[in-house]
């Protein structure tokens, strides 16, 4: 496969991915799947005592992508589109990151906090507002414009309101508390953590030595969502809490300001219909006459397109801190003489 | 000063302590405060991905012990009493760290759940139930022969159930709804969260970078005392909820088997009468028939009559893991010898 060309990197708290695709610069147009590449798995990111290491794991795709991509002509890499998880929070200096990885690739880049990579799969670029609901929980509503409105992505300690790090810490906290002898109703949930931890005597050695807490923590939600199609009360019961946090992020990004359309994305919207039946419901009741669809297309897929956007003659791409950094005029030479 | 005498120490999650005091063997006797020394104070302990610090931090104590207490003879040191914070859950191997501090003094050592020595402090060593209310919450029920029942003290992730983690997380979390506009209420909390902490976008990395996050959590305690006292409604709600659980958890270790006698100690029961008269409440509530007093004496205090109770001979210390562990038949000649 020949001509120009864009790679999107996706950065996760459980794993990371790069993407090859055609440029296209059709406004609205969020996936080409027949014109991608593979897809590369890389490293989850870590949050340490000495920051993330979101920066090594960009260099280490690029690296990847330029050799292990051979159907794709190097000098034709147009633009990179990176969406990273804490980049509003954690990351401590993004146009660093930008400085560093420019410099890599010696073509523009853009990187953004993955609400954003998330909200351009979904929507493709139109203002509205996403949620995003794994490991954490994370909504945002933007017309990348004027309106850039986050809620929550604040960690499983602060927030993350909904997502499987949420409901498998109130879980585990159920169980206890059950097992403490202070709490009653959470045996069958106390059974499915001995059988998933061990002895409950084990599971804070389990949890507060590992860099990841959130991703074991959402490790149960599995077995949550199981107990609730089961008919388990303490299970429904936090799975449809889950579902009305989710529902009353998504409403408090679609400020009244934006067009009324919200879409959701992520693994809890497949933990089962307690889950989504109150996200629904609680949705409806506080956004009427809003739209809510599933995402288009997931948030590696929105690292493309938000490269495409930058590079796109039709639109132009706000600089907007701590959200979205980019340097498209860098060496945009190309985007005259090319098209 | 000269005679025999015992080592205490109490190793915790904000600090380590280290006291010396006179060997007696009268049972019931808690505290000679004439008899001790001047308090060492030392490094808290940290967890970390390859386990905790226990161990470094009780050889640092006890050899800055040998050296700084000139008043004491080292050849008449006769037994170390240690209670550590994570013995149950976060400690790998505490018989080997028995087997090394051991190894260090020469004497017999008793190592014991921060609860226990809490528990010794308190009570003075008599049946009963009592709860420690700090940075974390840990109620433990205990005859020291046939009955130990723990309650809590599994961390901030997990319960921890009114501790000032607890609060302090809780407290955060209003904050950012309220920030996020999902709720409402919050504001006063959320303008003193600002007070201390800077822009909310700033705090995952203010915490989640940190080896001691609950402590970080519980500094915002104060803040939400202070709010209550002024009578914010929210605020107020916390420290009630936090009152309620200490009483549940104290209630639950207070198993029928046991006397019904029952002591709280830890600096919550200092933050304000909402965090207390919701204890008290509760507490009469479950256990009508319990006496409950404040803790006698503190948990290094109990360290050092836990070594006491080892040495004695009006009564056997048993073992008992996670959360007793000692040496007693250990070099005991002495005792016949020298009583």
């Amino acid at each position: 496969m020949s001509g120009a060309w864009v790679l999107g990197i996706d950065i996760g708290g459980t794993g990371s991915r790069a993407i090859a695709a055609a440029v296209t610069d059709e406004p609205g147009e969020t996936t080409h799947p027949s014109s991608e590449s593979h897809t590369l798995v890389g490293d989850a990111v870590q949050v340490t005592t000495t920051g993330s290491t979101t920066l090594d794991t960009a260099h280490k795709l690029i690296d990847r992508a330029q050799r292990e991509f051979t159907d794709r002509d190097p000098e034709q890499l147009r633009g990179v589109g990176i969406g990273a998880t804490g980049m509003a929070t954690l990351v401590a200096d993004p146009t660093q990151l930008l400085a560093e990885i420019s410099a890599q690739v010696g073509v523009p880049v853009v990187i953004a906090a993955d609400a954003i990579t998330a909200h351009v799969g979904a929507l493709g670029g139109a203002a509205g507002a996403v949620i995003a609901v794994g490991t954490g929980s994370i909504a945002f509503g933007t017309d990348f414009a004027t309106t850039w409105h986050r809620v929550d992505g604040w960690g499983h300690v602060l927030g993350d309101r909904g997502s499987g790090s949420w409901i498998g810490m109130h879980a585990l906290q159920r169980a206890l508390a059950t097992h403490d002898g202070v709490a009653r109703g959470g045996g069958a949930l106390l059974a499915a953590a001995v059988q998933r931890f061990g002895d409950p005597e084990t599971w804070p050695g389990q949890i507060y030595t590992r860099p990841d807490r959130a991703g074991v923590l959402a490790s149960f939600t599995p077995d949550v969502a199981t107990l609730a199609a089961g008919g388990d009360d303490q299970a429904r019961q936090l799975l449809a809490e889950a579902g009305t946090h989710a529902a009353q992020s998504l409403a408090a990004a679609l400020v009244p300001s934006l067009p009324q359309r919200a879409a959701y994305a992520g693994g809890l919207f497949a933990a089962g219909e307690v889950f989504t039946e109150a996200f629904q419901a609680e949705f409806a009741r506080l956004r009427p006459n809003a739209t809510v669809t599933p995402a288009a297309a997931n948030p590696l897929h929105g690292s493309v397109h938000l490269a495409r956007m930058m590079l796109s003659k039709h639109q132009t791409l706000p600089q907007r801190a701590p959200y979205l950094w980019h340097n498209a005029p860098f060496a945009t030479a190309w985007k005259t003489d090319d098209t």
